[in-house]
Parts: C-alpha cells; structure tokens; sequence
C-alpha cells in the first residue's frame, strides 16, 4: 500500500466509489477501510510520481498520504549497508572520516600552494579550491576559470591529494572532468537538475551540498538524479540552512547528520565554514559535526584571509587547522570512526576498497 | 561613507590605527570617531565587494556595518520611476496590472488551446506553459521540451497573446529564444549564475521568480546580473518562501511587493498558485498580492486538473478563473492600478512605451 | 479509523502482532493490511492524546500517521456555519469585518482620546490601547497597568465603542475584565497555558494572536484552551510569523487566513501593524488580508508616533488611517464582506446577533 | 556613539538639521558626516531603549543602526569571566560539564526513583521531572501538580542530587521554589515576561531555554529580565529551533553555543530530547553539543518510554544512557572541559565555588 487516501467527513458514498474507480484505472488496487466518522482508502502498487497530485484533487478527499519515500537508489532499503567509496586510493564513508580542506577561491599559485602544503601536512585527505565562484554579487571576483583547475591539478598531483572543486554550468562539466577527482555541486545549484543529470553521466564521484532552503528528501532526490544516471558514486554535505538566526551565516542542521545515516547509505558530511560564516566558529561546529557521526568536513583554510578575495572571514588559519584536526582525530576514534591521515601511516588509506557501490 | 567599521570595546589604539591605515591602502578616506565605550571608523570611497569581508577580520574589529545596497542597476535611487516594459504592445509595470495564465506544463495541443482560450477570453495578458519543467523527482513527468516550445510559440500566435515559459539550462537559451516572448527563471535556478548571464545578453524580458530562502537583496542581486549584461527588461516575481508552516506548499510573502516597490524599479509580481499549491487557496493569495499593489499575477489554469501531468492541485479551472479575473480588476482599480484586458477595447495596450528602461 | 501505524519493510511479523496487541490494550481496534513491501495496521476508536507517541517507539514501527485532527471545539467539522460574536451590540465574524484601531500603549489621556475620535470617524469599530505591555527589554516602557486601562474604559464610554487590551499574567485577568471588553492574547503569550486557562473561564472574548513559530494547529489548540473551559467567543490573528526575511518586522502569512477559516468556524483577523514594523507597509498589507477574506484588522494608529514610547514606527497617522478605512471598505464589498461602519448608518450593527455560539 | 542615523540620499539640509536638533534634544551628542551619496549622523550617549524607534520615523531618515547591544548584565563585557554557579556544592558553567537527566513528566514514584537512580549511577549531576507540564492540547496530561514537586524532592533528598522542574505560572513561583533547586522556564515562557520577574526576585539559579523562534539576543533580554531583579543564577539551553525541517522535532542550533559563549559570561546548555523528538538521533545531538563546547545538557531518560505519558519517544533507555554519560566524559575532555560525575570520586565538585556573580 503506497498511497493512503483519507475522505472528508462529509464525503458521500459516490464520492468514494469515484475515488475507487480512480485508483483502479490508475493501475492500482484499492483497500478501502471505514474510520470512526470517515473513510479511508488505501491504493496498493506501483504509483508513478503523479498519481499522489491527482487523487487529492477528487471529490470529497481531504487528504493524501504517501507511505513510501520518493527515492529508490539512495535509500537504505535499496542498499542497506553503507556504501564506501575509494577515491584515489582513499577510503570515503562509513566510519572513514575524511577531512577536505583548501582555500575558498584559487586566487594565485602561491596561496594554493601554501595551504595544500599545510593542510596536507595536519592530515588533510583531500584538497579543495575554486575555480568556478557562483556569488551573490555580478561585482564580485568570480574565480580563475580553468586556469584555476590547472593550478588545482598541479597541486593535487605534487601534494598527491586527491581535488574538489566546484562545477556551475552543465558546459563546464568536461572540463572539470579532465582536472579535478571530484565535482562539488553547490548549495545554490542543488536543484539544478540539467547539471545534476550532466555529472550523472560521469563517473567521477559527486559531492552535493544541501540547498540554504532543501528538505532532507529533496536532497536525497538529488541524489537520486545523479543516480539515476549510473554514477553511484555521491557524497552528500549539510552546509547550513537558512532560518531567522542572524548571528551566523546559516543555521548548521546537526540533526541531518543522523537523520540522513538513517535514510540513506551514502556518506554524509558537513561543511562548517560556510555555515559559520566567521572563523571563530569553525571549530565548534566540526568538532559537533564529527561528534554527530559525520563521515568527514570541507574546511576553508587560507594563509592570508584578510586579503582573500572571497570568503575570508571563514578561512581557519593554518596554525588553527592543525589543533582542529587533532581534535578531530580524537573525537572521531571516540565514536567509533576513524581519521584518514593522507601521508602518515595509516592503514585505512591503504586497501582500496572495490568499485560500483563499494562494500 | 559607504562602511562602518565597529571596533570592539577592548580594541587598542594600535588595532585602530591598524584599520584606518587598511582602508586608506585599500583606496578609501578612514573617518574615525569615539563612541561612549568603543570606537567607530567610517570609510568613505567606492568599495570593491570583498571590502567589507578584509575590514572585519581586522584585529580588534567587532563587526561592520555597510550602509549603501550592493546592487545598483535595480536600484530605485538609479532609476526613480517604475520601469514599463513594452511586450509585443503590452505594458508591464507600475500601474498596469497583467494577469499571466495557462497551464502549468504544455502536455498536448488541445489542453494548451482549450486554456489558452478561456484565459484570454477572461482577459488574461500573457499566455504560460511550461516546456521544461526542473522536477525535484528524476523520474517525474520533466515537459515535452522543443515540441512543447513549438505548440506555445502556435498558441500564442492563434491567439495572439505574448508567450513564457521557463528557462532552466543556458544550453536552451538560444532555442527558447526563438519560440517564447519572456524567458521565466524558476525559483530553483534564482541564482544559477550562468543561466542569468545567457539571458543577460539577450533582449527578451526576463521574469526571475523568488528562490525558496532568498533574501529581498538576493533577488535584486540575481536580477543585477541580468541588467549588468545589458538586459534592462527584468520583472521580479514573490512566489513564495519555505517557512515552518505546513498547511500550504510555500508561505507567499506579500510583504515582499512593497518593499521591492520600495528599493526598486523593476515590475513585481506574485504567484499565487505556487505558494499555495492547491487551488482553494489560490483566489486568496492572488487577490491578496493585487490588493498589496503589484503589478501582475502569475496563475495556473487546467481545463481537467485531476489528470494533469504536474502541479495539478494548484490549478484554478477555467470558470473559477473568470470570476478571478473580475475581482483582481476591481480591486486593481481601488489601489490606483488597472489591469490590461487582454483582446478587450482598453487604452492602455494600445499605446505602446517607448525602448529601453520604459518610461 | 483515527490512526495508521506504517512498519518499516524489515518488521517481522512478532513485531506486527506485538503492535495488534498493544492497539487493542489502547482500546482501540486494529486493522492490519499489508502493502507492496511493508505493512499498514489502522487503529480505530477514541484515542487519548499520547497514543500517537506510545505506539511510535514500538519495534519495528517506521512512523505513526494521525488521521484525524486535535482540536475538537475549535474545529469546523463540529461547528459548520461561521460563528458570528456580539460584541456589545456589534457582530464579529464571518461576512462582518471590523477594524480595530488605536495607539499601541496607553501613555497619556491626550493621545488616546485624540487617536480614539480619529478612529472612530475613520469607520474603526473597536477601540484598542495597551496598558500592560510584554516588551523584549526590561528596560522599556512596559505601560501605565491600572491607570492606563481606566483612560480605556472612559475612553470607550466617552466613545461608545467597545475596547480591547492585552493580559499577560493570570493575576490581571480580573482586573483587565473588569474594565474591558475583549482580553487580547499577544503573541508571545499564545502558548501561555496558564492564562488561556484563565480567560477561558470568564464570559468575555479572547483575541488570540498567531506566535511567531506556532502552526496553524498549535494556534487552533490555544483556541480549544480557552474553548475548552466555557468561553465560546475567540477570535483568531495571524501576526506575522519569524522568518529569515529581515525587511519587515515579521512575515505576514496572508494564506494563514483561507487555511483557518478552512479548518475553524471563528473569526479570523490579522494584524498588519506587527507585521510590517514600518508604517509605509501597514496600508498594503492590510488590504492585502481584508483582500484574502479576514473577518477584520487591528491596526495601530498614532498622533504623534515619532514620540510614542512603543512602536512609533509601525503607527499610522490618523490622516493616512482615514483613506485606508476607505479603501478596505471598498475591498471588503468585492470579496462579499462588509465593514461595521460604527457611529455610521450601519444596518448590519442594529440587529445583535444572538448568544451562545453565535448563527 | 550608540546610534547611526543613515540619510536618504534625496534627504534634504533641513532634514538633517531636524534630525541633529532631535538627537540633542533626546539628550545625545550629534556628529554628522558626509559619505558619497548621503548623510550619516551619529548619535553619542545613553539611549533610552525607544530612542531607535523614535529617531527612524523622521523625514529624510533611511534607517537607524544602534551599534551597541541592548543587554548589559547578561553582557560579556559587563563581566569578563564566565559565570560559575554553585548549585549545593556542583560548580555549574564554563569548564564544568554537567549532565541534568531524568523523566520529561514526573508519573509515579516507581519510575521516578526508578530512574533517577539509574541516571545518578551514570553520572548525571542534577536530576529533572516535570510537575506542571505546558502541554500543546488542553486534553494531554498536565502534570501531577504539587504532589509531583513533592516526589521530586523526596528523589532529591534520596539520590543526593540537586533538582529541576518546570515552572510556567507566577503563581507558582513560591511552591516551585519550596521543592526544588532550580527553576526551569520552559521555550514557551521565554518571554513570559511576569514569570521571569517573579523568578527573578528569587535566589534560585534559573535555567531558561531559547523560545522556538527567538534570536540570541531575545534570549539575553529574558535573561536580563532575570538579572536585572537581583537574581544573578542564569543557565541558558538551546532546545532546537523551528526551521521547514520536518525530520526532526525541532532543529538543534548548535552554532548557538559558541556564539551565546562569546555574547555572554552566562553558562550555555542544550537539549538534545526535545530537538530530535526521537531517541535514536539524541546521542548524536548531545555529543554534538559537548563538542561544541556546551557546558551541559539536558537528557530525558525513562524506563518504560512507550507507557510514558509525555513525550516517551525521546526519551533516552537507561542503558544506552550509560553509554552516552560515557562519550560525553570523553568528548568533554577533549575540547577541554570536564564532567562532574555526582557521587564518584571528583575534585571538581569538592570545591564549591563563592557566591554571587561566580568566579
């Protein structure tokens, strides 16, 4: 029973039967049940998206309640246990904590190259920077293109990192595809569904951040639109929603971290900086991340951030990294997960784990 | 003075001096001044974007203040008098109210006839119908893409009636150019930044919808980067915010058509069926957003809703649509405005507005 | 059928008996069904409000869906028709609208009496001033308490029109009974169980403003409070709830009025004064609720807001009060509502509707 | 200068003359500057709290930013330190982590003494149980009254523990405070503002939690309230705000804590129970409030959760509860704090701290 129809009060004996025939015509089997002053019809079967919108609109319906969640390939019941993918030889997922860090923006050689240095070095496992910027402001520097990808890939190959950078515009996504390991999909293109579909079709991994205003299943439909597509391969990222809080940039939703472990096997991380909005910020809510069970943070980290072109106030400095990664290692070994500590000795990084869905 | 740097109250005379020197380096004229317990340091001069990121991660620094709006070509105090658009000899803005209708996505020539028809008998201005639809379900019903365009592009011609319809990827900029009169930008791509920019560089209006957690300055931001293309033909439309309330799909903010007014030039809109997402409750909210002043009215409408491929709860049927139509015209008149009755003797669609920002 | 308990797909069938059982215990009767992949058990009969959360920690529960709504007396299922109050010889609700207009405190003899004539001729019905103000700040005006609701009573005497003023603590229930004519429920106090208690037990109306975060449901429970001890006669106000939108003071949910007088028989007004926070917005977003069919508007007007003590900004002067009165009379006549016209030739304030629930 | 006064560009000279005569006429030094398209007028001096208000109404004036905070004895910059309380011999804030478990509502001896026993033994320093239940329906269980305060103190006395109940009238201020240790304001009374007086004019410590859609500095206003009657023993919860999130009860704002932590000398809680609403997401929450920084938490734990009669399913097991005090020990340590751990061996509850203000 997908489909539970609940009647009016006041709905009459041909309103029901009407409701009947319906749910039969629309391939469905109808269970109908009487309540203490209402009824009640169940729809059993294999409904297509729109039959929830066309029954609640037939006489004498109050109400439609849907018992089975919208998406199929990112739910647990598909794929129960947690999938774990291996990027570069990096284990993601599951009580593998990976920490990605970077600046927010590529802006020279030397920043990137200062901060890979550095964050690698605190146990960093993956590299971020911007090539692409979506901001606010048609003012505002809006990143360095793909000379920026080309610094991003020096980078990841004389660091041995493995990169993150953002894709914006369903065109760029060949080139990003030559020069980054990963695609990062932005809060504010979550539900931009042709670039969605265009990332689908790689088969590099996707890591898609949460919309300011996103329900949890709609970001698991997004998910399901990468997917849908045959990559298997997508991490998910809780950035901060918007609410009326205004004394950080958005409201850290802690609880997604659970609650998506719960409805989904894919890997779930959080993105601190942006949700803080001011660096002072940043460590409490990774540490409160990674105690919630996250697998993994992206934290923006720049060597100069009173100069940084974008985001600065966000930026951790390289000295504070480091204390924030080793209290990261510690709180994530107390719940049970464990750091990978790309360069040093560790186990974890060693034994890739198999391709498609991961073990 | 375009910043306000607060310092804190425990700030030293060397971290003030530190600032002050800062905004004369970055080209703008440091005023300081002693408040009761702290200092404050105006900075007058022309800001670049990140100017006030660099300023407030200055030691000693509390927070600061920016006084004038990031956008500039939207602003009212760029151009004080309503923007009218002229649209194929329809005026859109200010005073003239226009009422778009059609249905929600174009599914077959004999729905999209069959509504077009009665919306334009009942004096509907603009022709809807949506070819590519963004889903948040990969596998719902996504429009009936250039096959729909073609159909919308017929209607509009037979009917001879102006054409929108959404735009969702840059890639179909230049088809959709070709068969529609006004490119809609959904609320789900408010900020998909390349899209703005393709439609920026042509010369059809363009109707950019409210995102979900957009702020009254995102949207004005959003539509600063089609006028910064040299696109000047912009209409905003409040369609409704994700808030905690449950009962409708989005809460309409009607606040939202005053305080655009307020700050700018551009035509402001509202759609009723959206935030709604039932047809009961569309009446209301439509007459609520005329009565509240905008300029026009965004409204779905299905000749049979129950079969509908999408949104069809939200669709208003053609009879109900009529007697819409007649109190939105009432009520136009009561706040000083007047609703272009589409195919019927009025005044004010015959006089065509002259290029460029309107009159 | 009042409840319908979904199992998850990995239940087994202990689990579901063990669920059968535990509904029986409840004294309820159970109805299992099985769906495509898991099962459906209906619960029906008369439940007491904790069965939902009981049967929701049962194992192998997935999540308990409630049918059937809280509120009872609230509801319009129990109460059909619209119900209409006297309120000393003037009828409130339904097709009735009123206007409810005053200063927002009560700060002196001269003010009141000055802004109560203006009202008064303006068309306003009930004369509003606060004498026990709820303020963010301890350090705030907080009212003249007794003295101010004395210039209250003698203002509407002198007037003749009846008054209403807010309670904030159970202590002052007698007293503010004593000299007024409706106790308003601001919105901090919503949920302030104690005093709905309290004015619950007495025969004078209660006017319950919206909280900034509650639901429509939790609205219509604080209804069923005072309901639920005796006192029939409560008007609803939606306020504006707390939203990310930082322009106005708080957002206006103008659909909140279709959806209340959906689910409610009671009258339904809204306040355009909180909600703006800025007189400039007051006339827009109070046509804009009259427009979407409010029973009526409490609306704050000043002679002299720049040195009112609480919330000058948000006052209307008395001048700009007149044309707007004009303007939703004009308004409420297209939407099938008429305004009591006090003091004016008014046929429907003549004939006093009857007691009790009201017609 | 506490306020800046920021001109419309199209304010004339005699605008701003007005505004520098009303600034000293409201008892403040003006100190007017020219920016490049408008006028900024400072204002010097102690404000009255409605000097804002008063000054944003006058013509030409665009809008009015009051650079200093409206709270002072909740202020950081009023008292540097953190505040550390002495609650019959446990130091409560800053460094001192301590865990307040036990039933949401007090039911019956059995499960009470059942459960405090079982939360004393994990390590819970003071135990909670509610008498006077705020409950959203007028038909839910509300409580046992005085005879629940009674039981409460009896476990108290028993267990050795302090103890903390809920007090939600202020007519029960005197029998709260004859039972019970400290006085719990629930969400719904966190502007209450006659409860907050009345508890204020006491000696006992008070816990407030954060209203469902208040701001940080609404909740150091209602701790103002407190304050300013004398009563300097404040603890603040945050307890999960209302955002769209629909998966959880509330949405647990954890960003809070360090953001009240630098706002604020007043020790910082969180109430993981009634944000999750689940008790399988409230571990993750708590840890994520400890990592934060929290110096404690609230923790609903029962026996017999799926019998209980107020919120049983977030209700923590016994069992898992030991679990939990376990990780919370570990993580506290981490970021640099420590659990008092009532009835063991512990330095840190040897000490007690002097009165007043704290250390």
């Amino acid at each position: 029973m997908d489909i539970i129809v609940v009647m009016r009060s006041s709905a009459t004996v041909d309103d029901e039967q009407f409701v009947i025939d319906r749910i039969a015509e629309l391939g469905l089997t109808p269970h109908p049940s009487k309540g203490e002053n209402r009824s009640i019809i169940g729809a059993i079967g294999d409904r297509s998206p729109q039959t929830q919108q066309q029954l609640e609109q037939l006489p004498g319906v109050d109400h439609v309640l849907v018992v089975t969640e919208p998406y199929k390939l990112a739910s647990r019941s598909f794929h129960e246990a947690d999938t774990i993918l291996d990027i570069k030889g990096i284990r993601v997922g599951g009580p593998h904590v990976n920490i990605i860090a970077g600046p927010c923006a590529i802006e020279s050689r030397e920043v990137l190259f200062t901060v890979g240095r550095a964050v690698k070095d605190a146990g960093a496992a993956i590299l971020r920077g911007g090539a692409f910027k979506p901001r606010t402001s048609p003012y505002s520097f809006r990143g360095m293109g793909k000379e920026g990808l080309e610094l991003l890939k020096e980078a990841g190959d004389e660091l041995d990192m493995p990169t993150i950078t953002e894709v914006t515009d369903p065109r760029d996504v060949d080139v990003v595809y030559q020069y980054a390991d990963i695609f990062q999909i932005g809060a504010r293109n979550m539900q931009n569904f042709p670039l969605l579909l265009e990332v689908g079709k790689t088969d590099k991994p996707v890591f898609i951040k949460r919309g300011l205003a996103a329900s949890i299943t709609d970001l698991l439909m997004s998910a399901e639109y990468v997917l849908s597509q045959g990559n298997h391969r997508v991490i998910l990222c809780e950035r901060g929603i918007r609410t009326f809080s205004e004394e950080v940039r958005f409201t850290l939703d802690v609880s997604a971290v659970p609650v998506l472990q719960e409805k989904t096997h894919l890997p779930v991380f959080i993105d601190p900086s942006h949700a803080a909005g001011k660096r002072d910020f940043v460590p409490a809510l990774a540490l409160a991340g990674i105690a919630a069970g996250a697998s993994g943070a992206i934290v923006e980290v720049h060597s100069c951030p009173e100069r940084a072109l974008c985001d600065g106030p966000q930026a951790v400095l390289p000295a504070n990294f480091v204390d924030l990664m080793e209290k990261i290692r510690q709180i994530a070994l107390i719940v049970g997960h464990r750091v990978t500590l790309w360069g040093r000795d560790d186990p974890h990084t060693t034994k890739p784990a198999s391709g498609g869905w991961g073990t």
